[in-house]
């Protein structure tokens, strides 16, 4: 099992968090880099209800979980860790410069252009709920989100990955559009919902996916 | 100058787009990175008032400018193509892994951190100006967007660039943050506005704005 306290690569990841981030924070993304790729590494719990130390803004300037750190780099950003250990193993990313940036490009998408068109409903859904402007800007909102979907599913076609083969890419989106779930508009996008599915498949996910929930479990408030 | 109709590097741009948009589409950000190692390119126009071809999704997915190709790859999403051009000039990023990474790590901010607090902005000033959910939406958003600010301004700090040279990830945060050009936020952190002044002030940023304005001046819809 990769999580080992005595690894050198260490990530960063939160003590718990409420049930509707449970599974989504952005440690899995790394936990399952380091699974599929069988690298140890420990995890340092930071405590998400509380503010972070300020010592902490140095390693991560958001102050946001995953920070990562190994005997090569310091990193934040959940996209640039997993670009580091693509270009280290090539069961993450092909070693051949041009595949390797086609899997770049697909990780940038993933990232700058299908995210950003989720956080403004998780504003609407989560942070803001109930509250009158959520219900008028909600259609505006997800007219862009689908505009982007229908081109990832056009994109991804009948393919199993994004390119010739499982990468990175296919990592990031798979947790990009888990963000989604409990929804039905994934749903509406059949070979997308098929993406995920096999994402979620892979032993090395259902490890990450276990380890961080097993924290969160441990570490569960007690009622007063 | 690099804009050279027989060179072997293509990028794609709009022929024309509105007033708030020129001087900010992001093949500007590929063609400032193309002007810093003096590398020639050819472009690509297409018309951003009609459907894009076909196949032009099988060159970017979302149907977007840039794509970019050259002898060794082809390629979308701006980041990853500035990734591509550091990788091959250290006059864009150092060669060394771990100083590149943390330039890739700072493109990757730029991208996810950063310029998704600002496209409900966008959403919220420009494409929904008026409506009334837009004045109780701003301040939630506006909020967000102060947040990542202020940390991206304490990262910053009294330094000239993000690391210790300019890199993609300077290039990258000047073009996101100049898409709230007009407005008075960047001004509540000097640092900030004096990167961003820096970054402009570059000759090879004052070339790649002057060659994306020169095509929107040459075709400027007529008045019926």
């Amino acid at each position: 099992m990769p999580v080992d306290s005595t690894a050198t690569a260490e990530v960063t990841a939160y003590r718990w968090v409420p049930g509707f981030a449970q599974g989504l924070v952005r440690d899995l993304r790394v936990r399952w880099a380091l699974e599929e790729i069988e690298r140890p590494y420990r995890v340092r719990l930071l405590d998400v209800t509380k503010p972070r130390p300020e010592e902490y803004f140095c390693e991560q300037p958001f102050g946001q979980v995953p920070a990562y750190r190994d005997d090569q780099v310091q990193l934040f950003e959940s996209g640039a860790i997993l670009i580091h250990l693509g270009m280290q193993d090539d069961r993450l990313m092909p070693a051949d410069h041009a595949r390797q940036m086609r899997a770049i490009a697909w990780v940038i998408a993933a990232l700058n252009s299908v995210e950003p068109a989720i956080f403004p409903l998780l504003m609407i859904n989560v942070f803001n709920k109930g509250e009158p402007w959520t219900e008028e800007a909600r259609p505006k909102f997800m007219e862009r989100l689908n505009g982007r979907l229908k081109c990832v599913s056009d994109a991804l076609g009948d393919k199993e990955w994004l390119e010739d083969r499982f990468t990175i890419a296919d990592l990031l989106l798979v947790t990009v559009l888990r963000q989604l779930r409990g929804g039905e508009v994934v749903d509406q996008y059949p070979n997308l919902a098929a993406h995920i599915a096999r994402g979620e498949a892979r032993p090395a996910f259902q490890r990450a996916l276990a380890d961080q929930l097993a924290v969160f479990a441990e570490n569960e408030p007690q009622p007063a």
